[in-house]
């Protein structure tokens, strides 16, 4: 019974997230407009600054409904961006894959009967990172990736093929404001631990129960504001001339110590 | 006293190991000749197919005396190489770094007063991963990283960025053959753990000692050769849809499963 209804879940999760090859540029406001209302999710929105007639401002009404990025730019700009040369004056760039919610995450672990497991990643500017963190999110039974609106590596085809296939399973969620996502979710009993190599040695702290890991961006590491917020700030003994791991890496060594404990923790 | 004798020694390191910015294409007779005579090390020959007279069998001969790998190829190959079109049928490509040897990674060890800790790729081939995994060797304190002449990525400039800086530090050796460098080490005490998804969790493995860990290819893992040699096969705990890990990540983990290991028994 319990292996039928995974199998099921996972078929689910396969058909609820439909794989596109490309990250989608989308020009010309009938275009731009259906892929709104199409429940699209569209990452940046381009507009001719100063166009101000009927189409574009709904445009622009239903991005800032769905808090979509908006960048009003020139002409020159615009031409630049667009492919077809018939942007008229606004281009939508769409993730090629879909997002999920943050609770779509929290109901997965609920149907596993496991604590939750996120891994949220503090502007990750890579793809070739953000594939490789999906990729061990999934090796190790994390139940989603969070990632930022803004500053950060959307989920890109480069970010697919890294990812080895994970980004078929593993839910990722795109959220507005990194640190309140993290009170939210402590309210619904989740504890943080934020990588920092300055932090206690990961195997000295207690990483089993609900927790969010959280990874910083690759040149400056976790931002003030995010790692106030975490519980726990967990460093990975150093022993060399160099003071950090690759961002990918570093979100392997600690994701990895969190199985270890919640196995050995369970015999 | 201690910390004094660490600095001369990383003092050292760094003047032995004289950084060059870039990879080279070293062409021409003489150029060439004098690249092998200066004891520079040449990771490729290129030589014009049929080419037969003295200079180019003085070339031949060092090539053969320092196992370079050799490739005799058409004129129209040697052109597309060729930067400056003067390559007079031989074009040698030169190791942006030196290479250190084996030995020096024992004494380091030695010197230290740690048990060997070396880290063996076998055929990875994405200078990216390569350069991850030398930045966590010299993080997690490895006394250096061993890579196989054919089939794998070298120390080119893209290694070198992605090691951040650690190529500075941490002692690189290319070796003929794997297997037999792995015997060899045996022989002086070392154990051999091979990385492999099937293997046993790391975390019930013995990674205590002077250890060599083994990490595979991107696609095919570890080669049978290389693997039959190991002591144990550690694996990593999987519990999603996807079965392997980036292979930078893997080395990390494992890596830090070993240094974990290691300070952990040490109190």
């Amino acid at each position: 019974m319990e292996k039928l209804g995974r199998d099921r879940e996972a078929e689910e999760l396969g058909n609820k997230k439909e794989i596109r090859e490309q990250q989608l540029v989308i020009e010309g406001r009938n275009a731009v407009l259906e892929a709104f209302r199409s429940g699209r999710t569209v990452d940046k929105l381009f507009v001719l600054d100063g166009c101000q007639d009927g189409p574009v401002r709904t445009i622009i009404r239903e991005a800032k409904k769905q808090d979509v990025i908006l960048n009003f730019v020139g002409r020159e700009r615009l031409n630049q961006l667009s492919g077809t040369g018939k942007h008229q004056g606004v281009i939508a760039f769409a993730a090629a894959y879909e997002y999920a919610q943050v609770e779509d995450m929290l109901e997965l672990a609920s149907s596993k009967g496991e604590d939750p497991f996120l891994i949220l990643l503090d502007n990750i500017e890579d793809p070739h990172n953000l594939g490789a963190i999906i990729r061990t999110a999934n090796v190790m039974g994390a139940h989603g990736v969070i990632i930022p609106k803004r500053r950060a590596s959307g989920l890109t085809a480069t970010v697919a093929k890294t990812s080895a296939g994970a980004l078929n399973y593993t839910p990722v969620a795109k959220v507005t404001n990194l640190a309140r996502t993290i009170e939210e979710l402590k309210e619904k009993g989740l504890w943080f631990v934020c990588a920092d190599m300055d932090g206690e040695p990961s195997y000295r702290l207690n990483l089993t129960g609900p927790i969010g890991l959280v990874i910083g961006n690759e040149g400056e590491g976790v931002g003030r504001l995010v790692r106030e917020r975490c519980d726990f700030l967990a460093g990975i003994p150093m022993k060399g001339e160099i003071d950090s791991l690759n961002a990918s890496v570093a979100a392997g060594v600690l994701a990895y110590e969190i199985v270890r404990q919640r196995l050995q923790k369970n015999g």
